[in-house]
């Protein structure tokens, strides 16, 4: 069985916060329907856990039904940080297979990069999706930094995938903040991880400039 | 005095490759006119220096014509690799100030940060802008890859300014291929970088989607 755990954990809808973005819309929909929708249309007899905190889970409820959306998902709570929000996720994977874990503020994974991340992750039981660097990097230590070869880095992006039973026996481990996404997770658990190539479009959407830039590429 | 030397590198106007970059047009006029505008508008003082291929340079006299541009600009030859193109440019800087070094097919740097920059370098010497990295970074070497901790990276952009007689000095060295910008090559020559905040509009145009991104940013 292939799952993905989709994790929406932008705070907000307290204390007069902005909406958080998972929420806003995109081509008068919110970004989270963009975002499952995209798995489902990658394979429709996939299993979708979105993690949602607690507080924001009524808001989608009726979100649902404003936009008429009836994808079959699942929802679990979600943590403290991103990790324990992933854990409450794979909670809810109850079988042997594949599971992804991605941002729920990238709406726009392409089908053919979600269908190869699944498809590789079956071989290499990890696999990550990243993209070139365009401009210079540069490393910075305290006061100084120096120029570093742009050659030698990737950007990873999201979905990541993963063998089941080795992402749940990853997250078994004690939280570290070194802990940024799931690949670290598993690299600390000594997993190897498999890159491939993902798409420049799946941008992760966390700025007003960002937002923009998604109605570009949804009028694509 | 400041000067500005402008690189628009873009192969092409041969052999039926397309449009360089720099000629396409956002908001009905070509990116390389909206480069040199901002320019002009951080300081109407400064002496703008555009490098192009020799075979462009009849093209974008006809496209100044056409767009009745009147900013006033010097023009020195491409060469076979950047770091031959700015040392062209720079041998029109006959004056000792600050010089800064731009990406052609980067529209948007803004205004604030172009003072900032300068300001700063009239301070430093050596100033590079830069932005912080929002998706993970991964290390490749050969088939193995590993998270490196992305708060120490930071991405680099134009324009980079530095003192004239430094930066002068800096290219008398001998051309090497981990010349990518003007920061390594200053360093090579065992100067020290100041960076500051660039902004994150401040993109390099170089694929047809960031073309796209770059009228979202226009129209703002």
């Amino acid at each position: 069985m292939n799952f993905v755990i989709i994790v929406a954990g932008g705070k907000g809808l307290r204390m007069g916060a902005d909406l958080p973005k998972q929420f806003l819309p995109i081509g008068g929909k919110p970004v989270l329907m963009h975002t499952l929708e995209a798995f489902h249309k990658a394979d429709a007899a996939m299993r979708l856990i979105l993690v949602l905190p607690q507080s924001q889970q009524t808001y989608w409820k009726s979100l649902c039904e404003t936009h008429a959306f009836t994808i079959p998902h699942q929802v679990a709570d979600g943590g403290e940080t991103r990790f324990h929000s992933v854990k409450n996720g794979l909670a809810l994977v109850d079988e042997a297979g594949l599971v992804g874990v991605h941002d729920g503020v990238r709406p726009f994974a392409s089908i053919e990069v979600i269908r190869r991340c699944y498809a590789e992750a079956a071989r290499y039981k990890a696999v990550v999706p990243v993209i070139d660097v365009v401009e210079t990097i540069r490393m910075v230590q305290g006061d100084d930094s120096q120029t570093v070869d742009r050659n030698l880095y990737k950007l990873g992006q999201t979905p990541q995938v993963f063998d089941v039973a080795l992402l749940k026996q990853a997250y078994h481990q004690s939280y570290i903040p070194g802990f940024t996404d799931d690949a670290s997770v598993v690299e600390a658990y000594g997993g190897k991880i498999h890159l491939t190539e993902g798409n420049r479009e799946n941008i992760k959407i966390t700025t007003p400039f960002d937002l923009k830039i998604a109605e570009t590429i949804l009028q694509k």
